[in-house]
């Protein structure tokens, strides 16, 4: 029997309420410490339109308990400002009208520091809400975490490209002492069998978004994939050798990018052709380390370089049974806030390198995975009406906050996206 | 062994350099028969960067054998004109610089007359050097055949995109008698069991484009697929009630786009909510005709179609493997010239309709087939690169020339495209 | 003799450095109280390309001094911070290269607090070096506290542009007590004759801006002046009339910005067709006051405006011969801060009302006086090099700061703008 | 007594209608001259917003006739295609809707032959009518000649830009012999003194367009104008010292013209730098002549050229002084069609040259005389919309038709347009 049988499998407990009041508070408290470094201005003005201010994040992720948990639950609630629904709705069609997103950092009003009241104004009800919250309520709250988590990885990479844009090139936090980097070893290749495997979220394992579910089996070919992601060094290899001005590594759109935005390098880099090219980081503009995962790159880049290292992006399919069958453990470098990329540890073992680094991209575009079924009510927007258009990343990276990361995570962003965490590793056929 | 074996398949026997010059002279044929009806004011003008003249379809083709099997295997071989290859390049990096695409149009010189010209003198050329042409330039004759039937498709949907946008909605052909037409009755489910199904060419069936390559194993589950596309009845009924304007059924980014763009139908109808809704069609405006399949939707339609039917599409592989079991041939409704959607024969069987009305949407992003390795040469430029942010469609439609379709076929266009003879055939899960 | 005679004419003495010192620490102190009722973040932010922050603002007039002063006349002067000259260079090629305009909005650093240090470390240095500096450089800090008073006004057009897109209109002060608007009388028309009369900066009067000189004489038509500028009440009357829906009254270019702008009434207005017309003010929305002079109008409304009443624009040369022989002096309605359109005083007299109210644009383009020639030095860029594409404006607004007005001010902008004070008063031909 | 008497002037006696049948009948031969060199395909395409496609200016030209003399005048008049109406009025929103400029060379029908027919019907009519048309038709009759006249010049102005996107660089008339060009010798000033001049059009000399009207008196300051129009060698020397990378040259708006455009010379002109610079003409590419009036310039480039010669722009008063007082009259370099710059005739003499060669850019705004009243009908859409945000050109060209030029002609374009045949004569203060 081939397909996945017909059964509802058997699901994790859900948590208490106690222990979902333990985890909010938790996560709530990460947002602060994130934005703790930054001014209001820092805070209020949004460099693009993909980007988000981190105070339009620090509010949104609070009209998102508001609304799912508080409105939909207590019907004693009283919104804390009923015109924050339109200014922090981002694209809830269901939840009625919304400010525009391209004009999210004219908000100078409400103020950072109304922001913050905000906050713990919703803090205090959701609090209070709790014990006696429904079983419904309480998974969106659940659900409302990892939403905050994937904006508290937005907080990081929206603000590291409104830095970007300041001539003066300013840090976010302190530099780290710089250690030594020399080239890193060539990655090995790690071997994987063919055959049917089982993808996707296990409902026996917790929380997972929608877009993980449901999960089902996959036939696959024989293939390797490289123990770690490709390094800075490897990849300015290819920059050196003329990787951005040949357009037979690039897909036709790729080479189009390259072309009207003049790419020469990952965003971010400077002086490739000198003796010390540079990149920009949330510590500032540093010297390039060899050994660090390369990251900002757009899918185009990470395809075209692949193309040139004769190999090829894994598929999502791939990734996670490579990982699965590894035994792999997603884990972050540390326990400290660590918003770039780290030097990777060079590891001989035959398992794959599972730091938090960067995202991967894959050969995978973002589409339903078969027998997908959004969630109901406004949760169905979270996820499937953006399957079309992007790609898949898997893995996790530097700015994905503490407890986040999962085998089955499909991160995606539209090709062309360069200002997230995301590198690639390598994968290829077996000959 | 789920995976395909290592060995090399068998393949069907290259057709003979007197079999191609057979072939050579019909499709050239027809595509001279297509623009007959065209003044030369017709063929030279462009209505929009997607699509091209039709004289410069004529005159691209003709530099696809010029250069690909006569420049390429004649070394005695003068170009007509040195100067075309510029004009005339359409995508391939490695064949030099060209002309902007959105300036086709332009090209007022050389004249109408001076391309016929430039196609009976290659003509000649052709047809003189095929029978001491080496294997490698009969390979590439028969790919520029194959390429010039795409071109004859493109010269319909192009030309039907300008005379669309002349106030005076021109016709390109006589219109035939106008047909009665009922409602369809409902399209029956076929069902289909999941399991391990064979996708992609059979090299033993003839040729084939390399996106469709290689063969190899999917893992299917259970799905039940329409007997039939959707026929305009169905659709007109998602317009009037309201679909258009309820954004639960859209993707984002096609929500936006019917923003954007003013959608409030399919291309071409109008009058939806009087009494004798209308389009417009290659032999002018006409009435909407309830049975006939519909068309000229972008993906997006295609899939907020289905969700409100509480449907979805097919996957590209449930398509082929839907066809290719129930013993369906893709078959051209007429010998005559076609180039609208006609009347869909209602049919109760359990074999898929296979006639040639419209390209069929599916929910397939068009990746790359495990185990894809691109034509080598220039013609590595034909497919591969444009393996991001497209989506598949399948089937073939009025205007696909006689003997282009195949159930392998992978027709690919932006989500958002419109101008094609795109409609859509509903799938589900078992329920 | 028609023509200005060539001696050179009697100059006004030039202010002393004590003088000048008195001048600059009110006017620099003026720039921080129009500041102080705002956020750090209000002041960081920018709305649009044409507006700038005012932090910004605050900081590029001290770039001005720091370069046109410091730089320039003290050879002992150390930069206080050698980046901020990139920054804060507004369009000074000789001065080197510069930030883009648009992206003004993206320096969250340096911080508010830094920009206020700068200023405080310039005027300290500026007034330790005016009893030593030369004439010139006295000359270019008199032309820099012009400069710094014409940023004051844009501080307030700035700020109330973005304030505007603010879904919570919010107020930069507080409400003043309202008063009643009763409607305002008919205008009296004002007779001139015609003849020659003398136009431009007198030099004997102080000082002017390159683009008022020279003085010089005109040749007048006889025309009639209107009393008062247009009101509000007036104004509404015309787009009641439906004059934003027929083109008979526009200028081509306005009325395609009528149809791509959605236009329906002057910027800001909102609820014409009901009981309470309500506009956008610095004080929030409030109710629309029949008596007030319209503002925020665009050339192209103006004009439409007066085409409707049957009139027209004055020529810049009308409007300032009108002024000067009625002997009208330009005053301010009060002392304190009065950043929006007040109740106009309802006067019968024969003498033009001269209180700082709106700009009122001319039917004059905005070219160069004959025998014009910019002032010397990086000064040069002033104003000759705009002068093609815009219109002039004569008289003063609400947000002119006290002692910058004067009858030959040549203000500019081009015909599209709308988010400065700018109204119109009504001439005719005599007939 | 300054100003205009209030009195009527005598204007000249209208012509006959017999006159009036016979320069019909020229005008509309000499349209139909000039496309004879064309092909269908030359004649439909559009290859800029601002530019029409021959094809449509032959239909609008005849609309025009059709519309405002016949359908005025004729109630008998049946309209040749109702349809016409919508596809061929230009700008009149008095005439009722229109198809959008921009797509205009998306009329693959009407075909060429078919407008040929249009107006050989209107012709007919047209001649039939006028025996008995009255004078308001008459007037408008005279008006659509002057007007079929300036779409003259536009065929050959839309043509030649046409062809020069053309990769061939195709001619449209075959080359003339080429003469030698030696370099132009220096051009002569000329004095004129100051005082009140009068300027407009003298109602005595016959037709003229609105904005010419009325006759006023203006005031000059003495003033020097060049004997001839600068040459390409005396451009060709700016440009090689570097003037298009020297922003002291621009006007603000010319200098980022200048970057967003990448100009580096006038427009068609290539190989400045080496020994052969070439231009593009009508002919096709040929060697620069060095004593050739320069062309194709904007505004920008001639006020940038003025200013590097220690020079200025003349007013379009100073001109039309200059060229009164000189005697100066306006005469066709000869009776041939002459559709590039020939060679200018070196000059001693003291009358300013009065060749047909290039229009002369002027520093004088767009702006209306003082009591400027537009003609009534829907001709008051003619000119008066237009004046704003563009700049007067006085003189004629060489694509201008025989018998169209007159001295107080005022040709207007927005100052980036190069694609008229304009170039400019220097003025100077007298010092």
């Amino acid at each position: 029997m081939p397909a996945d049988s017909p059964e509802t499998p058997p699901t994790a407990a859900a948590p208490s309420a106690a222990e979902l009041a333990r985890r909010y508070a938790a996560v709530r408290r990460h947002s602060l410490a994130l934005a703790e470094p930054l001014s209001a201005e820092d805070q209020c003005v949004q460099s693009m339109p993909d980007a988000s201010p981190t105070k339009w994040h620090l509010a949104h992720t609070t009209w998102f308990f508001e609304t799912l948990v508080l409105q939909a639950g207590d019907a004693a609630y009283q919104a804390h400002d009923p015109r924050f629904a339109f200014l922090f709705n981002s694209y809830y069609e269901s939840l009625g009208p919304r400010h525009p997103r391209p004009q999210r950092g004219l908000l100078t009003r409400p103020s950072q520091a109304e922001v913050l009241r905000y906050r713990a104004a919703v803090d205090e009800a959701v609090l209070a809400f709790l014990p006696r919250a429904q079983p419904a309520q309480l998974q969106a709250l659940e659900l409302g975490l990892h939403h905050e988590q994937q904006h508290q990885e937005l907080i990081l990479t929206d603000l590291k490209h409104l830095l970007s844009q300041n001539p003066l090139q300013p840090a976010y936090l302190p530099a780290p002492a710089a250690s030594a980097s020399p080239a890193a070893a060539p990655a090995r290749w790690l071997r994987f069998e063919g055959g049917i495997a089982e993808v996707g979220h296990d409902p026996r394992e917790g929380f997972s978004f929608d877009n993980e579910t449901p999960r089902h089996q996959v036939l696959l070919r024989p293939f390797e994939l490289a123990q770690r992601p490709v390094s800075c060094g490897e990849f300015l290899a290819f920059v050196r050798a003329g990787g951005y001005r040949d357009p037979q590594w690039w897909l036709s759109e790729g080479w189009a990018a390259v072309q009207a935005g003049g790419w020469q390098a990952p965003w971010g880099w400077s002086g490739c052709e000198g003796d010390a090219p540079q990149l920009f980081t949330l510590f500032g503009t540093r010297p390039l380390q060899w050994q660090e995962p390369v990251c900002h790159l757009s899918l185009y880049e990470a395809a075209a370089y692949a193309a040139w290292a004769d190999a090829r992006l894994p598929t999502e399919f791939e990734w996670e049974t490579a990982m699965r069958r590894s035994g792999a453990v997603l884990r972050r470098a540390d326990e400290t806030l660590h918003p770039h990329p780290r030097a990777a540890v060079p590891d001989d073992s035959a398992v794959p390198q599972g730091l938090h680094e960067v995202w991967e991209w894959t050969r995978s575009s973002y589409d339903p995975y078969p027998g997908f079924v959004p969630l109901g009510g406004p949760a169905a927007e979270y996820n499937g009406k953006f399957m079309v258009g992007q790609v898949v990343l898997r893995g996790a990276s530097c700015a994905t906050p503490p407890g986040h990361a999962r085998l089955s995570y499909r991160n995606f962003f539209p090709p062309a996206a360069r200002w997230q965490f995301s590198g690639l590793r390598l994968a290829r056929d077996v000959r």
